[in-house]
């Protein structure tokens, strides 16, 4: 569909989809499901148009919460305060925005620009940059095709605002990094204006609707009696990593991201076999038995065994029955500037990325 | 004088004025010195105007240095990085500035508005917010008189900027602070952007012709072979408070800022004694034996016993033989909002404010 209108169904779906790209991060989708149904219950219409509808001199500006998802979950957000900062961009600009875009497929992210969209009765293209979430602000496929990540508004809910102008989009990321913590963990973001002709270029499309269509699955896979987890494998193309046990879980917040690491005992098939999950934010590797099974770029995701619903990494606690499983990433990221932007190595793991697919088939099962 | 052209003489007596009022913070002076100089030799004009040159509807922006002054000795600048945030406001108001203003009275804070007048060809006001230096943002008497930080430009060297509209001047303080540490601990700031009235409701008047009277009459004693001390109390309606040798100095940079001690063992009179200062970018209170002798917001500046020139917090060192003085602060700090603002108890010290020409008289000689 080129456009078509959420309805309350969508956006159920859509928020099951995004948090299981997600991968852990991109915050609590319930709380984002909340926003985005009191718009739909006040009149308020969001409409979605395909990548192919944006003009190429239309003005495109993402919106976004930015910081420790956790902190979101204490401060719940009317969904407004990213309007706050697109304004100020706009302003800055002295233009008025075409179009709102999602940067990130996942969890909060994927609602704030539905809110924001419906409150200013502006289309919210079907697209994003990532196809997943991913922790710091240079991580999109916008970066990789050369787009600014500046100028970019920064505000809190208290009415703080910074406008950033950087040398690059890393600097963006540093900067905007310490203004977050100090703002108090969270920020609210207006990031990587540009133009429809290099918007569509670089975005990955369809994004919005893979994630309803993934929530879709899971729903009507349950509800037929049928096994949503084979179903949601089918429509990620995906491949279960590992089902058991969590048996520790350690936190840290550090330089405004939520660290940390799950350990999970094996149940089932996986009985005698460990898997250890890390995260910034997102899930960035899966370690089973000291070798590692899955990595960034591609997606790791935790759900919940009884109920297949995607835990996201602030959740994650002692005693929860999981199922780990991975899915391959957009192939935007699988180049030599993708992986050295999101690769393994650039977290910090000294191996190559090996596409899961591949890694997958010499795992042997037990 | 209404108006008139510095001349190199002026720069050399400015700097070291500037240097005593600046009470150990502002950073190194001499670097501040060369700065102007060099505009001096490129045939640019630096013209000082009286307060009352200012039009009611004049755009009025002071500029500066903020950070860690021991940061720009390592850092050394051109000078015209300020100019940049200059840029950075007029455009955001879209409106050309008419005046330049210092911020503080110390150091190379005093210099930089100098060489952006030279640069821009525009006038510097003879007049500062501080009548001394001091660490924190808000600590101005334009803050006392409810004119707003923000709108703010702050950039680095490397060509990074952020305007800040924060909702008050703490705030403002709080995000520029972390923005300056992540610029690597110095940052170029244009603040306060405001009108002529309220400007010269707010401003510390005479302070650019007050710290180069300071450093004639320092220089013009040592002509004439005279004590350059007695000039410097008389010229600055100060006190002497201690004589001795530096035993310690202890230093740690904790959130953005020059933190640290020194004691100082009494010689000559005041043999048997010893005296703390402790200081945050400037001087905040001396203790002698036990008893604070003098506290922000009076000033208290440490000089070298044989050259009489000051010494910057950051240039204290175990072995120099130094005079501490007492000077009395502007009348604008003495009141409620002004110590409220830079008060002892702002910076975590218990007592009450006690003006130093009533301390003075209850310390016993020894």
């Amino acid at each position: 569909m080129a456009r078509y209108y959420l309805s309350k169904t969508d956006v159920e779906d859509l928020v099951v989809g995004a948090a299981i790209l997600g991968t852990g991060g991109g915050g609590d989708p319930y709380i984002g499901k909340l926003m985005v149904l009191q718009e739909l219950e006040r009149g308020r219409k969001i409409e979605i148009v395909s990548v192919d509808e944006v003009d190429n001199d239309a003005f495109v500006v993402p919106v976004a919460a930015m910081g420790t998802p956790v902190v979101l979950i204490e401060k719940i957000p009317s969904g407004k305060e990213a309007l706050f900062s697109l304004r100020l961009l706009e302003n800055y600009f002295n233009r008025k925005v075409d179009f709102i875009s999602p940067i990130e497929a996942g969890g909060i992210n994927s609602t704030i620009p539905l809110v924001v969209g419906a409150e200013r009765g502006l289309p919210v293209i079907d697209a994003d940059g990532m196809g997943r979430a991913f922790p710091e602000l240079q991580m999109v496929t916008l970066h990789i095709h050369g787009i600014k990540a500046t100028p970019m508004a920064i505000s809190d809910e208290r009415g703080n605002a910074a406008i950033l102008d950087t040398i690059d989009n890393y600097w963006a990321e540093r900067i905007a990094r310490v203004i977050t913590v100090r703002y108090g963990g969270s920020a609210w973001i207006a990031i990587y204006p540009t133009f429809g002709k290099p918007y569509k270029e670089a975005a990955i499309r369809g994004s919005i609707s893979l994630v309803i269509e993934i929530g879709r699955a899971l729903r009507e896979a349950k509800s037929a009696g049928k096994n949503p987890i084979d179903a949601l494998l089918d429509v990620t193309h995906g491949f279960e990593l590992f089902r058991g046990k969590i048996v520790d879980v350690q936190r840290f917040n550090i330089g405004g991201f939520a660290r940390g690491e799950a350990v999970i005992d094996g149940l089932d098939d996986y009985k005698g076999s460990k898997l250890i999950i890390r995260f910034q934010n997102e899930n960035l590797v899966a370690i089973r038995d000291n070798e590692i099974i899955a990595s960034v770029p591609d997606l790791i995701t935790v759900l919940d065994s009884e109920s297949g619903r995607p835990i996201t990494t602030e959740r994650l606690r002692y005693g929860l029955r999981v199922l780990v499983i991975g899915i391959p990433c957009n192939e935007k990221w699988r180049t030599p500037k993708g992986l050295e932007t999101v690769g393994p190595r650039y977290f910090g793991y000294n191996i190559d990325y090996v596409p899961i697919e591949v890694r997958i088939k010499g795992v042997s099962k037990p």
